[in-house]
């Protein structure tokens, strides 16, 4: 795998990519950034998290956590900063961009090399247009960038301010998650007829992978396969472990999600291999219930707060212990998103919104049940579950 | 998926994880940082890196980008912070570590909870061991992460002090890197038996991915397969983009690497479907003599930079264009790391470490060819070429 080039300007070199790239190069985000930075009375903002460039420009790196690329939005413009690895693939998607009708929500991208970096073309740009107030991603960018850039530059941190735009989906973000739900219930339902009795968690959880990307789809996350006693730990971590066998009479959790185009869903399910025992069953159906209930429960109030206490109420009520974990979290590009359903929230839930319910009961050294699903706010106060998978107690028998 | 607990202690209801569990939580690694913190004179070191906490402590959480734990490194002791999630876990394993002889090896595990966070657990035990020169990675930490540390706490920046020490292989990691090596040229070897005409760049690379998951093994990174006028791209992204076909005649590039126990291999090979031009056998040629070349310059020099020189000036020499990346980069548990084999490198070349050696040539909109080794500094000027597939051009004819 190659590295960034040290000195070599190669805009004249590297070729125009692959036509295929996707060319959804036109802002249609970014205004409602311009609006929070009016509001904030801020001249501009540099975008540096990696979800936060591609949901506002569309543009993605090859990877997430090495610095590849920025985003500067400015009143007037939008600026986005890259290597000579990935420049003219930009430079050729905006010359094509034939339907942009706003200025507003062009792209312009400036090249990165040694003898021009980030902060030089910052200084350029800050002069140009005149920014005094420049705000930047305090809970995104490193200690020793900020230093780097501050020592010239005046920066204004935030905090959250593209994800709290991210958690209000729009109609195309709406079908993508709709897609990767349907996806996942399909695939659910294919790995369920593939269980076998010594089957390891590992296997199962790879067969699921296999599955999904052998339709062309990925994973939202590694999936949690747990089985019996690891079901009772709820943040199970299959990769590390993962060599429990399915038995005779076992009770397996799948906790796992779909990516279609970037957007994520996600589903928990229990398997119960063999007939479940009373206890088991009685602790499924007080699950099932309060979920149900919690998600209809969101028809009468949007307080985050009041919803986890109104879902960990029916389970402690039930004289069972209540779960160890948040009741649901908003999901998108990335698995945890905003509103946060839990006890110290401070969001609100609105139209538009999408995230899990997913309470749990947890017998320590036994087994553990938890039922997840997603859900979007169609309207205010009106959820709709988007993940179809059966909720009646699903049990093989060999 | 489910998120962090928001309020209750769960220690006493978590049960031990499954004891499958790699029990290596003797931190073998840390009296090179506890040296290094002498040199500086620092009292302590806190650690925030997912791979550094792990290549320190042996302990991983679930996500590399969410901060689910943290390491204090002090003069006496040595403190994981971790949530409910992960806490019993942890001190399941340390009570079975029995062969810790020194007690400057042993962890000790403290849990972060809304009612006691990593600060307050910090000021505990900054009072107790009377720190005042705290170090912390400025290339890691976040700047708000700084900032309410920074309040009560005073901090101070270091740059690359554990991915420095991490350049230097034990015996352990070379294994697992020849391991991974191994299994690469294997994975390759295989996957070329398969190749077809009308395959996309993505199912090749699927094919990869799926032969080392199905073998118990993982991705160094996802493969960079690229066919005719891709290849000219020194980056290019497979997985955006990846709808190119084999053709009757193509040039097929093929990037990746095998990850084994935590530990990465990375090497590229070329394969011509048909008979290769004379162009492109020309130029393989010269690029695999460069190559070679490279390799065994390493016997007469320790400095990257004149390594990076060499290899570019025989490309050169041949009336070709350099390549816009640097001839290698160290790798380990990450692709990226040290030395930079490359014309502003400040790294010296050194007994026991792993790097690529990875010159191209590319001709925009036509081809490129890229030849890469995973190269092991077995002693001081003797380098171990640790890919062994071969390097005469490949040649598939149907």
């Amino acid at each position: 795998m190659t590295t960034i080039v040290d000195k070599f300007e190669m805009n004249h070199r590297i070729e125009k990519l692959n036509r295929s790239t996707s060319s959804r190069l036109i802002l249609s985000k970014v205004e409602g950034l311009k609006n929070k930075l009016k509001e904030l009375n801020l001249d501009a903002f540099l975008v540096s998290n990696f979800y936060n460039i591609y949901y506002l420009s569309g543009f993605k790196t090859l990877t997430s956590n090495e610095r590849e690329a920025w985003l500067l939005i400015t009143k007037k413009n939008n600026y986005l900063f890259t290597d000579a690895r990935y420049y003219e693939n930009i430079k050729y998607q905006i010359l094509n961009i034939k339907n942009s009708s706003q200025k507003s929500n062009i792209l312009i991208a400036k090249l990165i090399t040694p003898q021009k970096n980030l902060l030089q073309h910052l200084q350029e740009i800050i002069q140009q247009e005149q920014i005094t107030k420049l705000g930047f991603e305090a809970d995104d960018l490193k200690f020793n960038e900020h230093q780097k850039l501050t020592n010239t530059i005046k920066l204004i941190p935030t905090e959250k301010l593209i994800i709290k735009l991210r958690e209000i989906k729009d109609d195309n973000e709406i079908e993508k998650i709709k897609k990767a739900c349907r996806i996942a219930d399909h695939c659910l339902s294919e790995i369920i007829k593939t269980i076998k009795v010594d089957q390891t968690e590992k296997e199962i959880a790879f067969k699921i992978e296999f599955w999904l990307k052998n339709n062309g789809y990925d994973l939202a996350f590694y999936p949690i396969v747990a089985i019996d006693e690891n079901s009772a730990l709820p943040h199970y971590d299959t990769k590390t472990n993962g060599y429990q066998k399915v038995k005779q009479s076992s009770v397996i959790l799948i906790d796992f999600g779909a990516k279609y185009k970037d957007y994520l869903s996600d589903i928990t399910r229990m398997i119960f291999v063999g007939k479940p025992t009373t206890e088991q069953l009685n602790i499924y159906n007080i699950l099932l219930n309060a979920q149900q209930k919690t998600i209809k429960g969101l028809r009468k109030t949007n307080d985050p707060k009041k919803i986890d206490a109104f879902c960990r109420k029916l389970i402690a009520d039930n004289r069972l212990l209540i779960y160890p974990h948040s009741t649901g979290h908003g999901l998108g590009l990335e698995i945890h998103e905003y509103p946060k359903i839990s006890e110290k929230s401070t969001d609100a839930i609105q139209k538009n919104q999408v995230f899990t319910i997913e309470p749990g009961v947890y017998l320590p050294r036994k087994f553990g049940i938890r039922i997840e699903d997603t859900v979007w706010m169609k309207e205010d106060n009106k959820p709709e579950v988007l993940t179809h998978c059966l909720k009646n107690p699903i049990v093989i028998e060999f």
